[in-house]
């Protein structure tokens, strides 16, 4: 039983009258399951945050911006024991626009852009909308799940001299991995081997399960010269839509170089109520992060008992972070889009796992980022089709 | 007597508590009448669509920047007679950022970009950030007041071959003057003979006083193969924090052309917070905005009347458009820098005119978007120093 902070609700009803793309996208019939996004309404204090905006009718200009740094800080130090200086974080409209704005400011149009294989989608606009060339590190899967192994970073950056720029999704979407210690320091000093930088996508770090360790990649030694942390509270308290988002840098030049890469206009600014919303999250929302935490556990816990008891053609490890569950169902019979497949045949809405790039063939990835009764209607949907 | 849609209170207290930039960038001992805002919280409407983001949670993604479009249009039709098709509405961040993007698509680094002179102080950034060539367009003045003489730009196009953008402020900050149509079809014109894009922002194209008549650029004969329009409800209902904009195009390959000019995650999107009361504003906003140009046109009758009566040696024109009074004070002793003298001598924080470039020099900017009561008190602490 969670306690009243969170509630574990979900009403599809009241998520289709939101407007939540979660649950418009698909006609009624469909149980949707797709987009990295949870079901719960943020904690009252966010919510409250929102709403002051409009009470005070604080529509205008203003200079709030700046204060994302400072809320920001002691959030770092306090779940991820992370020294962040607030006048080191740049804000932006979204996590995506930080990932962009820096790999174009950090490499030149033919450079390589690295990404991990497979990775959340949108990653792969990346290099033909900025013009820089594609290299994949990808991933490998033993015994112990899916994996990153650093010889294979080592190996293509010798075999490709003009990689310019790794970016890192860390931990890892879709698979839920978190990236270990020893993992990130071996990034680190090839980085600073062959001349690359880091753009490290770190918006999971506060969803880690227990028996794992999200270490931010700027905390690591060496790191500071290297590396551009893009996050937002968007992930952890759904607040994608409202739009406020920040750049955590270790090294103040490097911050500079990215800030004038693009005309400051160009770019635009987060709104007021994601700041308002964001800033209460940051200063409040520990307790109801920890309750979320817990129900996604019991939730992912309960998904994979129930896919390994009733489907056992499926290959699923267990993630460490996020509310995404990666699987193999190659061997189900689903054919060459699955997630197609499912859709027609189980009337539920999962990601295709092709769509995430060289590995995901084969693959589906469901959101498990919602109510035990949902989860389960979702699974009573699919696991008939899953039997192989 | 406004009718209680609008009410003409403001209490500087309470902007100053909701985060105002207007407000707090200066100490409370001073009266701030710069940056181009005004005071009035918007409709209830408005308020309450943006409430209704919190009440339903509605945070997360959305598909509702794609109806900024479809709520543009009637108010297009219904304020300025103007036929925009929804099909042809890009979304922005903000204004800034739909012009900047349009001007980065349409020029390349070298060519010449056009800009009026005296204009909105930001736009002076642009030519050194993008890498373009800044070329001036420089009013001028006669009996009647300010104006733009199209022999002007047309000389200027003749001398300078790499001109490929013209930004045009219409109706014109700082000045308040509203671009007639024979002035607007001669651009045009010069447009396709030389080859230009017109970027237009129009933000200020609601709040026009009887006796001038705002028309749309793109409503011209011609313009839609060479003009895109920026704007937005910020200016009209004071939203300029909550951040949604919206680019207007006659002809889809332009509107191609400027979309694909840059990484589509690059630029971010609009909030739904800000999408919400753009809808709710320009759906139902249309009384209130009647009500707000008649209290902003008594405000500008009144301020022109004193300033003409007690200070005599400053040279004004009443503005046609906006809420912002441009006012020649050279002869009134203030120095070269007459807004720091009126700071530091009448306590009032107002706009230095040299900040909007070329024909600024002697000049400040006053916002008059304040209740009568504001006004007066700005007007009584001013005028003792505006005597010459």
């Amino acid at each position: 039983m969670i306690s009243p902070g969170l509630s574990e609700h979900v009403d599809a009803k009241q998520r289709r009258a939101a407007g939540s793309a979660k649950w418009v996208k698909f006609p009624e019939t469909i149980l949707p399951a797709w987009v990295a996004e949870h079901d719960f309404r943020p904690p009252d204090s966010v919510v409250q945050a929102f709403v002051e905006v409009a009470e005070q009718a604080a529509f205008g200009y203003h200079f709030r911006a700046r204060d994302l740094g400072a809320a920001y800080a002691p959030w770092a130090k306090d779940r991820h024991d992370w020294d962040v200086d607030p006048e080191l974080v740049n804000h932006n409209v979204d996590v995506l626009q930080g990932v962009t704005a820096a790999i174009m400011a950090l490499s030149q149009p033919g450079d390589g852009l690295i990404l991990q294989a497979p990775v959340y989608f949108p990653f792969w606009d990346l290099p033909s909308s900025t013009g820089r060339t594609q290299l994949e590190w990808v991933m490998r899967r033993d015994e112990n799940g899916w994996f990153f192994d650093v010889n294979d970073l080592e190996a293509l950056l010798r075999s490709e001299p003009t990689a310019k720029v790794l970016l890192l999704c860390s931990p890892h979407n879709p698979t839920g991995r978190v990236l270990g210690s020893d993992t990130l320091a071996a990034i680190i000093d090839l980085a600073h081997q062959h001349d690359i930088f880091i753009v490290a996508d770190e918006i999971h770090g506060d969803l880690v399960y227990p028996g794992a360790e999200f270490r931010p990649l700027l905390s690591i030694p060496g790191a500071a010269e290297r590396v551009v942390t893009a996050t937002s509270a968007a992930k952890t308290f759904s607040l994608s839509g409202i739009r406020a988002a920040i750049s955590v840098f270790g090294d103040e030049d490097l911050m500079t170089r990215v800030r004038q890469a693009h005309p400051w206009l160009l770019l635009g600014h987060p709104s007021r109520g994601g700041i308002e919303a964001t800033i209460a999250a940051w200063a409040t929302g520990g307790p109801w992060v920890d309750q979320l935490v817990t129900l996604l556990e019991g939730n992912r816990d309960h998904l994979v008992a129930r896919i390994r008891a009733e489907a056992p053609a499926v290959r699923i490890d267990p993630p460490e972070s996020t509310f995404l569950a990666w699987m193999d169902v190659s061997d189900c019979g689903l054919g060459a889009n699955p997630a197609a497949t499912l859709e027609e045949k189980a009337a539920v809405a999962v990601s295709e796992g092709h769509e995430f790039g060289a590995g995901g063939e084969g693959h589906i990835r469901i959101n498990f980022g919602t109510s035990r009764v949902i989860l389960d209607e979702l699974l009573d949907r699919m696991l008939p089709h899953l039997g192989g």
